[in-house]
């Protein structure tokens, strides 16, 4: 169903107005349960995952590359200028969907793993309080690409399906499935309890070395945030703490950490070596 | 030397407007030859480093913290509304300076290492059109802690010195020598040359798995761009080209590669095996 708008005030596209301001953006998609997708390919993905399209915001340009994804979606057409005024930035191939989350698994059903989920995981990353969005996003690209079979979030970490999330992600965040601990302080015994061998990540290099380590049949690596890194009570619950070497020059210079996309991708592809 | 400052559009702040406006502003940078430092830390490593201070610009609150490393440089002190409406944004722990480059060595300069370079290079990166700056800048990063010896830009790849690069690299951009290319169609030659094996990163599956090449002694590994990745001149230059390997499902649901920061990582951290 087409409704061209010619207002970027219409009061029909709240969903899209006010993404400037990243605060405002982050409560309103939680109170309302959307989300937005960007471009014709991540939307095509979103739908793919199962994810019910509310409306789509698109220009007369982009329209056809959508027509057979929207089914009988509401599609609100706006001219170029409108489009970018609405959003504050050049939209990403003239289109955006705001999209239904869905529930989210909880966390003892993710780790059970079964067809819904893709099956048993056996590789899991755990992501504490991450802050940036492209540092998450990126991270699923990578989980994805290297065999992760799931991701836990901790109650306070940034949400995959923020915009720029999402777009990082290239899709990623649709198809490895995720799951958010309630409670943080207990967050850890969840995982244990399945079998999860917890390997604290840190680039504190008395650790044992990544490589060294002998893995159990099910592994989760535990990702600290960007400033201050994993929590000192995630560090003493996890079974080991374990570092990937750094140059010591490096560090002389100051260069005290990788940070935590890079750390994730080593580590992801470490842990390849015995799947 | 301080200068009070009050108005936003004052003619002594060229260095500083428009700070918004990216495509001017790498265009501003490269003719004036100056690149801008944020924050006290990476101020103090960029004049570690040995670059030039033209000029500082600050608010009371933050200028204490910088007394030390400012020599007899001028510094223009302004209140914090006029410091965001100059930047454009909230300047990072409210000291931004403008420094002026060093001249890069030639390519076979830093190839021959010496001293001053901190010694003969065996480890090298070479970027091939890089578009993003936060990604050029995380390389760096990792690039520096995990030994990397050098980095070699092709002559359209994004600058280091990008306000966005040295923030993200964390001063790694200080502390690891680089060269730009003048030649892109030649440029390999210059490796091969100095004895460097050439090894061309791809997300090709079918390529060697870096895992187990054979590393000769000076080993450069060629990183593509964002979206198209390698071209194909220097896909055919190379000596070998290698994959890291992904997950098969995650390619069957278009996951097909690595961001560039991730792939570099891996590879950094695969070379480290042989030093
Ligand atoms: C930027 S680092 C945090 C730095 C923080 N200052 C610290 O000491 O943890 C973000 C996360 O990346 C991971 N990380 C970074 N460098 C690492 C290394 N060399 N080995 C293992 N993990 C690392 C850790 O999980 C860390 O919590
Ligand atoms: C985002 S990728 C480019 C993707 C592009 N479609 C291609 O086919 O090359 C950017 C760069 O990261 C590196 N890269 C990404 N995935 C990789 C993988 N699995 N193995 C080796 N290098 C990879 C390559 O150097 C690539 O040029």
């Amino acid at each position: 169903m087409l409704e061209y708008v010619t207002a970027a005030d219409d009061p029909r596209l709240t969903d899209y107005t006010r993404l400037r301001d990243v605060e405002l953006r982050k409560s309103l998609e939680a109170e309302r349960g959307l989300f937005l997708a960007e471009g014709e390919k991540v939307i095509r993905r979103a739908v793919g995952a199962g994810y019910p399209i509310r409306s789509v915001l698109t220009t007369r340009r982009w329209l056809a590359s959508l027509e057979d994804v929207l089914g009988d979606a509401t599609v609100y057409v706006v001219d170029d200028a409108t489009m970018t005024g609405i959003a504050g930035f050049p939209v990403h191939r003239g289109a955006l969907a705001s999209m239904e989350r869905l529930p989210l698994p909880a966390v003892e059903t993710l780790l059970e793993g079964g067809a819904r989920l893709g099956g048993c995981v056996r590789r899991l990353l755990v992501l504490e309080d991450l802050v940036d969005h492209a540092n998450v996003g990126a991270i699923f690209r990578c989980a994805a690409a290297l065999g992760v079979g799931g991701i836990v979030l901790s109650p306070r970490c940034a949400d995959p399906l923020y915009r720029r999330a999402v777009k990082v992600a290239m899709g990623a965040v649709f198809s490895i499935p995720y799951a958010r601990m309630d409670d943080w302080f207990e967050g850890l015994s969840t995982l244990r309890k399945a079998g999860f061998q917890t390997l604290a990540l840190t680039p504190d290099q008395t650790a044992t070395p990544l490589d060294t380590v002998a893995l159990s049949e099910r592994v989760a690596l535990l990702l600290g945030s960007e400033g201050d890194g994993l929590s000192s009570h995630w560090l003493q619950e996890a079974d080991e703490a374990v570092c990937i070497p750094m140059s010591g020059e490096a560090m002389a210079a100051g260069v005290d950490s990788l940070n935590v996309v890079a750390a994730a991708a080593i580590a992801c592809h470490g842990l390849m070596r015995s799947t």
